[in-house]
């Protein structure tokens, strides 16, 4: 499943896009985020400021789509032999990078995105990737492993004083396979 | 549990920020929010801009603290007489108006406030209230609640093409109260 939004099959403008979210990436590196500007990462990327305009509109939507982009995972999720490992696995890892700095303002930034479904798309396809593992085991569906793993870790990211504490992930990942 | 953010005890002061709030309230039922200035606001509480900036620093901050203010609910929870009734009614009402335009809005919002903290510790005190009227029940624990109710309604709602069905909300209820 590929992000396609912004994303123009064929070369020139394929390029053009990549060369502008890594602009951005880069720029994110050494800059704070609320001093970023249209200008600024037009001339870091090579192009006009009028191509960005063109193409995401305003500097939120082109935030929002980088961030999209960096939600893909790397690879598959970890396979530790066991659909609980595996599930546990996943959990921390995605506690881990969403509470960090870079993960709290991903979460901010998809939320201005056009398509913010994506967000849960994406999380949805790696876990469905780990329960096509074990096919002989009743699993749970994905939409409860969403609801029960993702949303408590990100909600409390996002609105509480403190994230979850992994022993209460722990306890959330057997609630969610019914143990 | 009052929200403290930006409130001064005493008088002037507190009259002065909820002229504010009102002005904000009232031109947002009349304006786009993209569309609302500092000196509008102003204007329309009698007030210089540079009070606003002083408390506020800037809109987004403002706009955070009315929307906390406005996460206050009117009232106690709904009594229905047990608990898996109160859970659901307040679940049922939270879902409802969480889902609703100015809903997520205060949902955006609030993310800018510096004390975003306060949306759980809201939550939690109606959530305390109702497992208070059933001492004598085993009950969940207010986080277990916040956890498995409230985060996934707003994770979904942020983050998803479509939130929780009512169904689906039902389900979440029963698996809080380990039925």
């Amino acid at each position: 499943m590929a992000i396609k939004e912004g994303l123009r099959p064929g070369g020139r403008s394929a390029r053009v896009q990549e060369s502008i979210h890594s602009a951005v990436r880069e720029l994110l590196e050494t800059h704070q985020r609320s001093t970023l500007t249209v200008p600024q990462i037009a001339a870091r990327a090579g192009v006009t400021p009028s191509t960005i305009y063109r193409r995401w509109g305003d500097l939120s939507v082109l935030l929002a789509d980088v961030a999209l982009a960096r939600m893909q995972p790397d690879g598959e999720p970890a396979n530790t032999g066991s659909l609980r490992g595996d599930v546990r696995a996943w959990a921390e890892q995605y506690l881990d990078e969403m509470s960090s700095e870079p993960g709290r303002n991903m979460l901010r930034d998809v939320q201005c995105s056009q398509t913010p479904g994506y967000c849960v798309a994406i999380i949805g396809a790696q876990l469905q990737a780990i329960l096509e593992r074990y096919p002989d085991q009743p699993g749970p569906s994905v939409d409860r492993l969403i609801n029960l793993l993702a949303a408590p870790t990100v909600f409390r990211i996002l609105f509480s004083a403190a994230a979850l504490e992994v022993e209460e992930l722990h306890r959330l990942v057997d609630i969610a396979l019914g143990q």
